[in-house]
């Protein structure tokens, strides 16, 4: 199992949409092959930052399964809009 | 409940060293108050870096009762030698 760490930054005044466009792509999630769970964490020091945190079986199941399927194009379709800039993505395994 | 996001950068070579030493730091958190637990993980991309991340009940737990312990005295002194820079460090409320 590893975890995404994807560290986004939103447009300022649309935490409400971005929330809400997330909300509504658990269903994605929800049917991706090896997707375990989804997190999402809004930063106190920053309101316009949030870590999404997405469990995945193998990192292949994101980086070739996920991304490459039409279910990241509807994704991406969802939040894409709300993004002040492109979200910084890198994969992590569980030491403790 | 709060997680507090540490990204830390550690010293080329002292992957194992900082890895057992928070290990050994976990008796230090297990007995602070409001500390709920401690989740370490490796960045596969950049193998010098980590994203420590500790639940805690209030932010004031962390800020004001750890912070201001002895308790974060005998962390840093754990960990500290390993850090190749400051560590990155904001708070975080779970939306999902």
């Amino acid at each position: 199992m590893i975890r995404e760490l994807c560290h986004i930054v939103v447009k300022p005044g649309t935490q409400a949409g971005f929330e809400a466009a997330v909300h509504q792509a658990l269903a994605i999630f929800k049917r991706s092959k090896g997707c375990h769970q989804v997190e999402l964490h809004h930063v106190i020091e920053k309101p316009e930052e949030y870590m999404l945190i997405i469990h995945w079986e193998k990192l292949e199941d994101h980086l070739e399964g996920f991304r490459k399927s039409p279910d990241y194009q509807e994704w991406r379709g969802l939040v894409g809009g709300f993004f002040a800039q492109a979200p910084d993505v890198v994969h992590a395994s569980a030491v403790i």
